[in-house]
């Protein structure tokens, strides 16, 4: 048999049970070619050795699978995007893979089925909505589990969210205090803590300076790039249109300056348009976005953090961390003030 | 014990095999805490039950975890990201779930250790590298093996890849048919087919109308927007600078229009610029750029669809399919003959 420091194979085990390797294959994948006898000499021989066939067997004897189990939408959107991208990488640094499902093409009862299934060490839950359940599901599972970018109030379990409605309060600040009155708010439906928090905080900074919000300048859409481009030519187009636009998500910006350039509509001369997330792409000539910054690398790292921690040690009180959004000043607003 | 229809609880085989709940998850845990002679007892219980206690365990049992790995790089390149989104669409159409490496992130050999768990059914990769050796691994694994997008020539497994040769020449015989003659070419080292491909392809066309490629007019570079941003500067900034600039991504060809801007470099009146994938942004105002087409969402299917039939039978002959990559024409070229 193995020496001390050599894992028994299939070989020394079939040896063992006095049986040929193929049979102790077929114990293993549990073919009905096999007698009840067989099979319980084979099984008796492998659970003495400790017998680890492939990763799910070992997974099976340590309950770890070193995998992390990551739920996500929309990964075409370029802050998703930086945001896998940043999950991985430093996943990869503590020595974890990762298994990522896209909820957006995933059934919901099939995605909770799998939260079931104890694939995974852990997971990191990036799109929690009001309208889900999943996080709930996921916490219920005692699978230990962090939300990241989207926090969910209340829920007891670890959180790391920027904090939006202080980044979206400054950004309503700087174009009031800039002397714009009349501005857009491109939204979307608080179906998430994030475009909650990036529009109401929004708006107290403008209720604050006694600037009202005019039903006319504001567009509840959805996320697409499209979708940005068709609230500016709305928008833009009105008899008298806004001196400044805001809006929820970079990609909606990137959707408004295409939007103002497909009218002919200069910005910032004549329009200032104001993002959230502070992609790479804000900083690209073709956009020069003035954003919100989302300190992507911080939220993620502290969420592996906080996940390990509860791997760990799965009694940890949860830690809710909310992290600062500064606003990032480009070209899309000019840095002089409004006349 | 459970009805016909009931799969057996732990409860259930608890009674079965004569001991407590915890005794059995004991030994599902491979726990030292429980004698050989109880643990023998209930692993033939459970055996003879068929009792799959989770998706890890019913792995084992049936080979099958529904689950397909997919291998990929550099997840914010809105090539990828589109790529990534349509694999993960296509799968969990067919009930299918992703586990992502990114293998930028996780060092070869860890992938490779990888491969060997037989953690998936099968494998997608996307990034296939003459330097790298996994899609040798992943074949040699007998895991099913598809590579899609990237192909290795010679690799006798399932391929699905865009026509990058075909699509490169046509990009260089539009531009010569359209009078330049003078053209730049940024590329990236040959370390996959498609750079290759599109560099060669490119190269091609312009010898077949006895137009010469000038060493001045070449720049090898990586793969980032600011790669393609220098690129831009260098070329541009010379005394005679091309009249079109060819790349071989859309990244890169953002990253040229961008470096034209800073310069005040008008396109397409001062220089055309042509790009290779004709991505969703490549349609936006701000690039508007002309690029020839990967067909994702047909590549996506086949190379499902191969994978599948491997999974069923897994002695299929291989299939290298080749699909066709036409231009697409926009306002980066002008669409009259230059003088």
């Amino acid at each position: 048999m193995a020496g001390p420091d050599r894992p028994p194979t299939s070989r020394d085990l079939a040896r063992l049970a006095g049986v040929s390797q193929a049979t102790v294959s077929r114990v293993l994948t549990n073919s009905p070619r096999v007698s009840p006898d067989t099979r319980a000499r084979v099984l008796q021989v492998l659970a003495e050795a400790n017998y680890t066939p492939n990763a799910l067997a070992r997974a099976m004897k340590t309950g770890r699978t070193d995998t992390i189990g990551v739920f996500m939408t929309r990964v075409t959107s370029p802050f998703h995007a930086a945001l896998l991208d940043e999950i991985g990488r430093l996943l990869g640094e503590v020595g974890l893979h990762m298994i990522l499902w896209n909820i957006e093409h995933d059934p919901e009862e099939s995605v909770s089925k799998v939260i079931q299934q104890r694939l995974v060490d852990g997971f990191i839950l990036t799109s929690a909505t009001y309208t889900s359940k999943l996080h709930t599901i996921a916490v219920a599972s005692g699978t230990p589990t962090v939300l990241i970018h989207r926090g969910i109030d209340g829920l007891d379990c670890d959180q790391v969210v920027g904090d939006n409605w202080q980044g979206a309060f400054d950004a309503g600040r700087y174009l009031v205090e800039a002397g714009h009155r009349d501005i857009g708010l491109v939204t979307l439906e608080h179906t998430g803590n994030t475009s909650r928090d990036r529009d109401l905080g929004f708006r107290a900074a403008l209720a604050e300076a006694g600037v009202s919000v005019k039903n006319r300048n504001v567009i509840t859409t959805n996320v697409a790039h499209a979708d940005g481009h068709a609230a500016a030519r709305q928008l833009l187009s009105a008899k008298k249109p806004p001196t400044a636009i805001y809006t929820v998500t970079d990609l909606l910006a990137f959707g408004l300056l295409d939007g103002a350039r497909a009218l002919g509509v200069t910005v910032p001369d004549d329009v200032w348009v104001v993002g959230f997330d502070n992609t790479e792409m804000a900083s690209w000539e073709a956009f020069d976005l003035t954003s919100v910054n989302q300190p992507v690398h911080d939220i993620v790292k502290a969420g592996i953090d906080l996940l390990r921690r509860r791997i760990a040690d799965p009694t940890a009180k949860p830690t809710i961390l909310t992290l600062p959004c500064p606003l990032v000043i480009r070209g899309s607003t000019a840095h002089t003030v409004v006349g």
